[in-house]
């Protein structure tokens, strides 16, 4: 057994999205653990640029490009692709919910994730993410309790303390608390982030 | 034979430094043509962020991570990495040296750029360069004509009218002055160009 990648992510990020739904298989297959790990950009957007939309609004030469990328990508991995209507859509109560998601991680960040770049639908309603989650909707119940959001906004604090400025990122340890993580940025580097963890460095 | 590949990119760019001595390999491999395209990454930074410096440096959280990814890169590939002193460079003399290499872009660009990221040295200066290409050294003094400083301006604008935003990238198109050119941006989309080239699509 390999070690540990943690997938770090926010709900709202388009290439979070790529990684979120290839990252579990990948896993598995180099017999690596895979732990989720979602997080909110907007404040690490806000303190780091200084803006409170996604980068890839606020500049519009970047954004086009990344919408083509993403459209070309997702064809590329023969994943379903719809450009969202809205974006960046609210991602605290997904992200709250992914969080207490428990063992079924995995299939409830991909069910969420769907909604908003399969689907196109608004993941910040707490009605639609029910009907997305099926029988796990009693996690958008429990998803805003007080406990949870101090889970989240713990999250988000380790997200700034290790140096992420976007998602998804990949980040393998030592051991726990290591301050020396190595930190993968992008989906374009999971592949060599899960490597990094199968050959423990 | 595919189609051709354009190689965009800035010699300052520490992304473009690994694109740079991987692209023409790798399109030989594909039967792909290549055509170096060397431009100014300074104005298009300066128009679409209002900065006159790299990202990397006004973005310093990003720039840390810049600095493992490309050591971490370099290893997988197996390409000599030195981090240089001084960043960015300013690349305006290297890249009317690239402009007007003909034949010899490919080698010219690549020793250029090892001077930067390799060898650590000033590729700003006439005689580091001179010193750097050897043979190639009287491209220094026809860098410096009338006529190659309006190419360099000229290809500088034809990336801002593509809708570039940062470097490498790889420009392919169904025909000369093909408005729907199809832009890759970043070493990390090198392959996926090629690809792109190769089939015709």
């Amino acid at each position: 057994m390999g070690g540990t990648v943690e997938f770090w992510f926010d709900f709202a990020s388009t290439y979070s999205y790529l990684a979120a739904l290839r990252v579990e298989e990948a896993c598995q297959r180099a017999d690596v653990a895979l732990r989720h790990r979602p997080f909110l950009l907007g404040p690490i957007f806000q303190e780091q640029l200084g803006i409170k939309d996604s980068p890839f609004n606020v500049q519009p030469v970047r954004g086009r490009y990344m919408w083509r990328d993403l459209e070309r990508l997702c064809e590329k991995y023969g994943l379903p692709w719809r450009k969202p209507t809205v974006f960046p859509r609210h991602s605290v109560l997904a992200a709250r919910v992914g969080l207490c998601a428990g063992g079924s991680a995995g299939a409830v960040t991909r069910a969420i994730f769907k909604a908003n770049f399969a689907d196109d639908r608004d993941i910040s309603s707490p009605d639609v993410l029910r009907e997305v989650l099926g029988e796990d909707a009693a996690l958008v119940d429990r998803a805003q309790t007080e406990e949870v959001k101090a889970q989240l906004r713990a999250n988000t604090k380790e997200a700034q303390q290790l140096g992420l400025f976007g998602a998804p990122d990949f980040v393998i340890r030592q051991g726990s608390g290591d301050p020396l993580a190595e930190i993968f940025f992008g989906h374009d580097r999971m592949d060599d982030a899960i490597a990094w963890a199968a050959n423990g460095r």
